[in-house]
């Protein structure tokens, strides 16, 4: 089985939206084994729409449309669904109860405008929206199936998970091909490349996909196998002899963020966590807290943007700023103890550095950073020089923090 | 004149990789007053590649291919467009040069494999690639011209600035549509749509895109003129009729983030801010923090995620805590109150809340949020309900804060 993936809407055509559903799309279709041959998107223009539908629907078994399902004049997706699949646009009382009901819950009446929403190409399954007002179209032809989805991605996604991969599952959709997601951080890609590549090349029925980001360089382990039993063996046996080669830049096996993996590792210690944040901004905490459950270790912190905080609030010595400048291993020591002792954390975790645009200087320029790592026996304070612009600098200072307390959680080595 | 955009890569479709070239582009050719009225994205094999790009030379005036031309044997555009416009590959000995160059440069010799970007469609004008090995293509037929650009972003988008725009400058492309955004947060699309629809519908020569987004609604205002400064004026004149209807909602006119409108707010009235976030983590800051020169104003604050620290840092009362929960207006106050006399701010922002996915109650269930706003002769207290889960409600927390601090420094009523 194959499949198409049309994206409806032209602010994906003119340069404001980034259509972030193909690539969602792609991946859990690719997760069930079926191939997507194409994506095309166009404008809310119905002969647009018509022409892209109507071309998927002649070349894939499975096609899903996203966007042009709202209330708005210019959503036109339903209308030329309804008719490719010679349907008359009928009134659904559950959709219009439901869109009733949603707008109750915000206790607001519901405006005329959305009424439009709960019109159906007749026969045609609908997939309630938990989070929105569009619901989803199901609807058959000869032997291709047409999801007709929301543009909001959080929509979407929901309607994805809670229905379109079930009902394909249900077709016998099975996933023959298993992939394990290998994250490094710290590591250039050239290296990862130089230590796995002929490995990666010998490794039988797996391809390895490289993907460097700014944070890290994850390597795509995909197994196929006659099974999903022997796919998936042969997927752990790849990965984990791609990951021996890489040692202890390997922070996650199985895709996890590195959030979740030191989260993990504090709450097995029984541990807490504090952070000083200086350039992050309070980039470290938002991510420690993006882990669902991390009251259970995380306690808070202080963002310190100004010294005058540093002083304040954390009790860095005005002569240590003085004497070695506010981005300095000095001040990251003190910012990281100061922390932990007014939090009473385990441990505390510090950033401090320069991010520009502006501020830096030939001894501290752009981009350089300090870490500091403290807890009760000991500290461990790193240097890291980042490429890039403000924006790069601070979310790899971010992760190089996060790393700097994976190592000191695993007991290994700062890089 | 119109355009088609075909990007080109296995790793566009099974999730490996979103499309970032499709939204560059759109933004530029729409800059020169072009509308993209199709994108589409086909694996690296050539009959996909073929059809694709085939029938977008049928259908517009500008074709723009990425993707598929390094040396790898999976690249397989150039010999596609070779044989849709009936030319044979070539050796072209300025190319050949330039490779040798460039792996000089690297202090390297060229691998064989790369002796093949050399070899162009006969007639074919180059652009040479300042950034990487493989180089761009331009061709002719009929009224269509097509231009082939390698995948790797940073490559084509020199391309494109350097070569592809000034040529469609010199066939007198001019940019006749101007755009505008307007911003708002805080009122739904569908009240968005209701107050302006009629409007939107009878202005002249103008279109507007309703852009909703988990933080709030964009309206882009497009105008067409005869003349560029004709287009602007419309422009203008359209955005602030539309504006007018939607009042303090907006926040910006000229698609500026909150954080900047608020951080210039900030700047001209000499004020400073500090935040204490409890649910949020962090993310207050760092999105104060993403404007360069953000240093300015923005002193820091406290990560305040157990109520421990609530009242060791924020000095917060135990009896508060204990008889309205950390989640209520009178935590707000004091988390807000507390970090100003902590940090000598002139304003203090708070946010307490209950982001999930656990820890909801009937009484305070998930998504119930408190904002607090403390200067030195005021407070106020917001109370929102947002819908959705973790990560979407600490979004929009973050982003009523923001807000809430907007209409406090403009000495506009909450809403």
């Amino acid at each position: 089985m194959n499949a198409e993936i049309v994206t409806i809407g032209r602010e994906l055509l003119d340069g404001s939206r980034s259509d972030t559903n193909t690539v969602y799309l792609g991946s859990r279709l690719w997760a069930l084994g079926t191939e997507v041959v194409r994506s095309t998107t166009v404008p809310d223009e119905p002969a647009a729409i018509e022409d892209a539908v109507g071309r998927a629907l002649e070349a894939a078994d499975i096609v899903i449309t996203t966007g042009g399902l709202g209330p708005t004049s210019d959503d036109r997706t339903k209308h030329v669904v309804a008719r490719l699949f010679a349907r008359k646009l009928v009134l659904d009382e559950d959709v219009l109860a439901r869109l009733y009901a949603y707008f109750e819950e915000l206790g607001r009446e519901m405006p005329e405008i959305n009424m439009s929403q709960a019109m159906i190409p007749e026969g045609a399954r609908v997939i309630m929206n938990t989070r929105g007002t569009a619901p989803g179209l199901v609807l058959e032809k000869d032997d291709a199936v047409l999801f007709s989805l929301p543009g909001v991605p959080s929509e979407m996604r929901a309607m994805v998970e809670n229905y379109v991969v079930p009902f394909l599952e249900g077709r016998g959709l099975v996933r023959l091909v298993q992939e394990r997601v290998i994250r490094t951080t710290g590591i250039p890609e050239s290296t990862v490349a130089e230590r796995t590549g002929d490995l990666a090349r010998k490794l039988i029925r797996t391809e390895v996909a490289y993907l460097p980001s700014m944070t890290g360089v994850d390597l795509k382990v995909v197994a196929r196998g006659d099974t999903p039993a022997e796919a998936a063996r042969t997927a752990d046996r790849s990965a984990e002899r791609l990951a021996d080669r890489l040692g202890s830049y390997v922070y996650a096996r199985g895709g996890e963020s590195i959030e979740k993996v030191v989260g993990y590792l504090l709450a097995m210690g029984e541990a807490t966590l504090a952070v000083a944040e200086s350039c992050t901004g309070g980039r470290l905490g938002w991510r420690v807290t993006k882990v669902p459950g991390s009251s259970d270790y995380f306690l808070g912190g202080v963002v310190a943007y100004a010294d005058e905080l540093k002083k304040r609030l954390l009790g860095v010595k005005a002569g240590t700023l003085k004497r070695h400048g506010a981005v300095s291993a000095e001040v990251a020591s003190e910012m990281a103890a100061g922390v932990r002792k007014k939090t009473g954390a385990s441990y505390a975790l510090s950033i401090t550095g320069t991010a520009g645009p502006g501020g830096g200087t030939a001894e501290k320029p752009v981009g350089l950073v300090y870490v500091g790592v403290a807890w009760e026996r000991g500290e461990r304070v790193s240097e890291f020089r980042f490429p890039g612009g403000r924006g790069q600098v601070r979310e790899r200072a971010a992760q190089a923090a996060l790393d700097s307390l994976r190592r000191v959680l695993l007991n290994i080595e700062a890089p």
